[in-house]
């Protein structure tokens, strides 16, 4: 089914060893970490060496699996042991939901186990299947959004995307990327426009790097050049990817994305947003209930280690925007292709 | 006049010295340069320590000055120095026409004044009132630039500008800042946004800097933050240079600049054009027939003095774009504010 994946893994599972990419050190290097214990685990997700929610909560699963393989003691000894890393774990990163949860999983699913009287051998086997599960689904949801976003392309298309939401921050294929990479496998040529995404140029670090790395035909672009781009008739379609879709549509991502869209609907272009049901939050009204998160100056002022604005200048530097749903063409998910009106429309993708 | 000129002037005529603001330094240091020799001022404009075209040219005009100075021979002899001095002044910087233009003025001036008789002493006292009549105009046609535009603005309102069109290009206020130099003077609070403009950050270096310092409200953001700016009620005009008007009203400018006339469209907001009438191009149809340079990949990928892009990345980085004259507000010159139809108008604008 993936054999033909293009892109690179940031979490692998290599039978005794966690292979983890070290994302800090893109675009430059390319260099695996062989993690053997739940501390460099730990580490790992602190210090930022991964990134992309089901990225570190696959990474944080198949911690609790290296915690799991000692050998002393009983079954009882190896479920303590197995809590313990959980909940240590749990402490790498403060606000990570994804990470929690794959954690909380991992926890329940050894307490079933040691409960079921299952012996040694067993417990650890079918714990190391949960963690490949999470990973597995993962690549499954992203697999499936790539899908349902693929038939909305064509081939020699161009297709402009925002910040990163691909393969390195997922199992496999990323969310806005997914049909970029199931393109790809299926040799249908698909040309992709990556706005670099001030101040931290997550689309020149990682969207072009990852794309570059998959064989795939992509330009770096400032994000001012987006509207000169789309005037060109280069782009047949924006795909981005989402922090949280708001009840009635409205959807939070990357600061530039609300500016991308109006681009796209000045100049005709679909406007589209792929993500799992999972970032659908029917429980927040609208994107005026969605908190913005502002960071520091300095991120605009000296982004790249060198002072680039004067000291002491006001700065405006929202992490994410708003882009009310008027927007946007449709919201593609696992479970299909969402189109206006949203507020009914996403509901109904819960209830069938 | 101009007493109440709150920002920094890049060119000073100091009695007997040029003193040239070093523009390669800013905004980190503020430094003007002593410079008493042609050849100093050759090698400031040729290092691009003094920037803006009409900044270069004063520079120039006084850099002949400060070679008519010298007192051997006669006024036969001044002559040829200072023909000389235009000569070799013209080689700093090979495609900049108001360089060209200044210095030919100059030379002009030079041989009328020695075929008219004069004495050396009123020749070389006439030469240098003709190079600061070349500041004065400039600042004069500024300074006009800045009433007519201050009349479509009120206090408390908010500007946007994109890259820079300020007082340090010019010999006071600039074009986009003018209205706003001139707000100061007279107190009217304007707001500033300040786009930072990707690749080169003139925005961020140069725009924030001069507005900081002579004591705007100045807000840097990233470019890709200009539509949630407006989209929060922010923004009530936007106001930028050009490089070039076509007769149709289609304004070049920096790279960036056709996204923001789009975001100012959609959120009904002005947008305005401010520039000198030299810059208006009656011989140029349209934007089309404007050719857009394209400039390395590297200001993209390593602009921070450190590489931010995977190295072989494909990457689209023109200078300029070209801004359709139906996202035009107004054109706002020396001559007073121009309006659509544009081929009409602007023609009008020369004929009166």
């Amino acid at each position: 089914m993936t054999t033909g994946y293009a892109g690179l893994q940031s979490v692998i599972w290599a039978d005794d060893r966690l292979d983890l990419l070290d994302q800090r050190l893109l675009p430059e290097e390319i260099v695996y970490l062989p993690l053997t214990t739940v501390e460099e685990v730990w580490e790992a997700i602190r210090h930022l060496k991964v990134r992309g929610a089901p990225a570190i909560g696959i990474t944080a699963a198949y911690g609790v699996v290296l915690a799991s393989r000692d050998e002393r003691g009983g079954v009882s000894d190896w479920l303590a042991r197995v809590l313990k890393a959980a909940e240590y774990l749990a402490t790498s990163r403060p606000t990570a939901v994804n990470l929690f949860w794959a954690l909380e999983r991992m926890s329940a699913k050894a307490k079933t186990l040691a409960e079921s009287g299952r012996d040694l051998e067993t417990c650890k086997r079918e714990l190391l299947e949960e963690a490949v599960a999470i990973q597995r689904e993962d690549e499954e949801t992203c697999r499936l959004i790539g899908e349902h976003a693929l038939t909305l392309l064509k081939d020699g298309m161009g297709v402009l995307t925002h910040c990163n939401a691909g393969g390195l921050a997922t199992a496999k294929y990323g969310t806005a990327l997914a049909p970029i990479y199931l393109a790809k496998e299926r040799g249908i040529d698909i040309r992709v426009f990556a706005d670099e995404t001030r101040p931290v140029l997550q689309g020149a670090r990682l969207t072009a790097f990852e794309l570059q790395q998959a064989g795939v035909d992509v330009t770096l672009i400032c994000d001012n050049m987006a509207g000169m781009v789309m005037s060109k008739g280069w782009v047949d379609a924006v795909i981005v990817g989402t922090d949280r879709v708001a009840a009635n549509g409205d959807v939070a991502n990357k600061i530039g994305t609300y500016s991308v869209a109006v681009l796209a609907k000045a100049h005709g272009i679909p406007f589209y947003v792929a993500c799992p049901l999972s970032t659908i939050d029917l429980g927040t009204p609208t994107g005026a209930e969605i908190p913005i998160e502002e960071r520091s100056a300095e991120e605009v002022t000296e982004g790249f280690g060198k002072r680039t604005a004067p000291r002491g200048v006001k700065v405006f530097n929202p992490a994410f925007d708003v882009t009310p749903a008027e927007y946007v063409t449709a919201i593609i998910t696992e479970k299909g292709i969402v189109r206006a009106p949203f507020s009914e429309n996403l509901k109904k993708l819960f209830s069938t």
